[in-house]
This record gives structure tokens, sequence and C-alpha cells, in this order.
């Protein structure tokens, strides 16, 4: 039997929630401490018992054998710092959607070791402690990266949680990670964000897109509901492979401007059946 | 109680299977008759029962009361005015994504006040017998095109059936049809062809993006397992509105890559702040 353990979580949000309700629901937590600086989550977070208290940031350091950081990942770069320098032997984990700013920022650092970089690959475009579920991560992958520099003990703590709540574990190095989540996710959202502003510039008529609102449209506008807060700090991180990325799409598009402008049925076969070559891809 | 009526349903592939499944269960028809020029898929529509008997054209229009044309909409254009040719008082409707050039090939034809033109707002990215669904079209828009030319008796049936079938009805003209179909359905297809053509351009790390991809990845890049035989047509026939539409949606991309390009976080904002506003139109 695993021993339970006294877990802090910085920013009790959607994701941190979201763990929150895990660790509880499968019995790795014998206390929950909650760190949240917007004083209407915190309530929030009391109120739909999320977690068992709300301390300020040394405290939960203090009583935690665990801190797992759920924060926008600028804070993250600028908190994890100052985690690893006042912390004693506690494992100290992130769940943020880049990785490569935040382990250059601790990667000579003397406590790295007990740090372990992670991305449970799960995420709403609603956010706030509100927004929190219980079973959002199962069955969805988790990114584990560099672990190679991190301590057995804590690696080995955190495989195992992410493993008793339902994920399943890939491991890559961090900047890896951050290529592939340029192309799975950061690009994903711009290109929602993208399509919703079309709508709402070129549209006058929203009455009529609100009733006639297909599947099609809900599934690739759905995120862009997503909240600002987290997401500049993510595309600002990872500039460098979502422009590249972005770059690309909007050649992409080009393609179907310059098929759609010429009347070039083959050219837009063609177009598609390259991207039908996706189902290899997804299911 | 509405007496039922022998249908017949030209092209028995996912749209007009679906349909056939819901007007068996709804009690609306007598017998289901499918024309469908496909082999392979009319030996599937007899064995999933989605229809009674695969017959020729011209032994359905005349054993029938109803026509329900699910093909193509570059087929559609063809054929519905043949169709008109060949009936005496039967109904015929159309399934079609798009609506102004089908309304304009049979606008001044002496048998136009049979046929109703209607666009179910529904659909999947597969295709054929086989994807047809049971309740695909329940709790969707149907939009109903310029039915001041239709008969009264003929919408009066149509109107009827698509209710039994637990769609709402819209009523608008063909253009602004068209119009707002290249908003809110074809140009998020061309968006989600383009970003799988874009991840299988750039990503050769195909393992890691099928093990990574997320909730949002799938939503958006769903569509681009979308047939090109359904989709070319609807392009092209709709390509006035849809260039219009990704010539915007090109810009506002193309907003999210100066920002990122300049470092530029209050623009980066501003732009998610904004397609948050889609919040109004999709729940």
């Amino acid at each position: 039997m695993q021993e339970r353990k006294k877990i802090a979580i910085i920013g009790v949000g959607l994701i941190g929630g979201s763990m929150a309700l895990q660790l509880h629901e499968k019995k790795l937590s014998a206390a929950l401490l909650g760190v949240e600086n917007n004083p209407e989550h915190a309530a929030q977070a009391l109120e739909l018992e999320l977690v068992d208290e709300i301390v300020d940031l040394d405290k939960a350091i203090s009583l935690s054998e665990v801190i797992i950081i759920a924060i926008p990942v600028n804070w993250i770069n600028q908190l994890l710092p100052a985690i690893l320098d006042k912390i004693d032997q506690q494992i100290v984990l992130d769940l943020g959607s880049t990785k490569s700013e935040m382990l250059q920022a601790v990667k000579h650092h003397p406590k790295r070791g007990r740090y372990v970089a992670t991305h449970p690959m799960w995420g709403r475009e609603y956010s706030g402690p509100a927004a929190a579920v219980r079973d959002g991560f199962e069955n969805r992958a988790v990114v584990i990266c560099d672990s190679a520099d991190s301590d057995k003990d804590a690696l080995h703590w955190v495989r195992n949680m992410y493993q008793k709540i339902g994920m399943h574990i890939i491991e890559m190095e961090g900047k890896a990670h951050d290529l592939h989540a340029a192309y799975i996710s950061h690009v994903s959202h711009i290109t929602s964000f993208a399509l919703a502003n079309t709508v709402l510039e070129k549209e006058k008529e929203e009455q009529a897109i609100f009733e006639m609102a297909s599947g099609g449209f809900e599934s690739t506008v759905r995120l862009a509901k997503s909240h600002p807060g987290m997401w500049v700090p993510i595309f600002l991180q990872n500039r460098h492979h979502v422009l590249d990325v972005l770059r690309e799409h909007i050649v992409q598009l080009q393609k179907f401007e310059t098929s759609l402008e010429n009347n070039d049925e083959q050219a837009l076969k063609k177009l598609i059946e390259d991207a039908n070559r996706i189902r290899r891809i997804i299911k």
C-alpha cells in the first residue's frame, strides 16, 4: 500500500482543482492544502471542497510533502526556483503546457532533483475552480520531461500518482515536448481563436449563426473560449515552435485559397486526400 | 395521424442512410426505396436494412410519393431538373450543404413547386451507409430555403417530417444560407484539412503526436477525415463566400503571427479576449 502524502496545490483553478479531486478520489492525499491568490477562487475552492484549507505559500511548503504547481506557465518560471530555494526534501512537480523554459530556469539549481517536469495532456475551454472535473485526466497522456535530472524517489512517486489517476506516461526531452505540443495543442488553439475572430469580424447576423451552428462549427471553435491568462504565456514561451507551425498552417490555407481562386477541382481533391491521411494518427 | 408515404432515397450514404433510419423510426415511411450507384454501398444499405429495396431511378420515381436526394451537391445540380422532368405530383427535397446553385437550376421549372430545398445541419467525418446513425439529426437545425416557391402541401409534409425527426426549422433565402454556411461549416472544414496537412507536412514523429493527441487536437482536426467527394463540390459551389471567409481567416491568423513575432503580450491578449466573445454565440 502506498503511503498517502500531504499535498499542496499551488493554483486551485481548472487544472489544480481537477487534480485535487483525483488525488482525493484515488486516496493519494493525506491532506490537500491550496494556495490561491484570487480570493474568489480561494472561496470557491473551499466551498467545492477541492482542498481542505487555503494557506499561504510558505505554510504550504512547510506543511506538505508534495508541491504541485498548477498556475500559468509564466508564473511557473518565476515561482519554481523560489520554491526549490525553500524546500527540504519535498517533491515538486508542475503541470504546465510548456517545458523548456522552466527546465532551463532550474537546470543548475541545487534542489533540481526534487523537481519533476510534467504536462498532463488534458484541459477544457473553461477556467477556475468551478470548471474542475473529477475524471478529466483519465485515459489521457501525460508527458514527463528530462526525467534523468529528477531524483529516483520523486520520479517514482510522480509516475505512480499519474498511473493511479488513469494517465499513460510518455517520456521525452523538454525541447521535443514543446515542439510536439505546438502541433497538437498550441496551434489548434490559435486556429480556433482566429476562426472565432473571423466569424465575429465578418458575420453580422449572429442570430443566424447561433441557430445554425452545427457540430462541426462547435468542435473547431470551442477552444476559442479558452482563457487568455493561460494561453498568452504558453504562446510566448513556445513562440519559436508556434510561429513555425503557424506559418506552415497559413501556407496550407493559402493552397486552399489558390485552388478555390482557380476553380481547381483536382487540386482541392488532392489537398483533402492528403488531409485524410490524418486518419493514421487520430482514430 | 399522418399517412405514411412511399419514400425514395437517392444516395444511401451517411446522410441518406441516417435519414432512412429516422423515417422508419418515426413511422413516416410506408416503404423505403434506395437508389445507389455504388454497388458496394447498395449491398451495405440492404444488409444494414437502411432501405427495403434498391431500385433504379426511374422505378424509384414511379413507385414513390416522396423523393429525397442525398448525394454530393454537384450531382444534385444535375439530377434535380431531370427528376422534376419525370415526376407527377411527388414531393422532391434535397439535403445538400449548398443551396443557391440548385435553386437557380430549377427556378423556372414547371414543377418547381414540388421541390423543397433543405439543409439539415448535421454530418459526421465518416461516409457511406456503414456510417449512418439513428439519432444524428435530432436536436439540430434544418434550413429550408426559398419556401415561398414550394407548393403548400409539399412544404407542409417536409416541415412536419423534420419536426418529427427532432429538428428545429429555420427559413431563409438560398443566398443567405450559403453565406452563413460558409462561416459555420465550410471554412471550419478547410481549417481542419489545412491543420491536418500542416501536421503531416512538418511533423515527422507521428508516433509522438499519436500518443500525445489531446482533446483539443482531436476536436479541431476531426473534420479533416471528411470525404473529398462530398466537400470539393461544396467548396466549389460556394467558392465566392468560402473565399471571402477564408481570406479573412488568414488575415486573423496573420494577426497572431505578427503579435508572436513582436513578442507582443498585449496584442495577443486582445486577440484572445476578442475571440472569447464567441461565448455569446456558442454555449
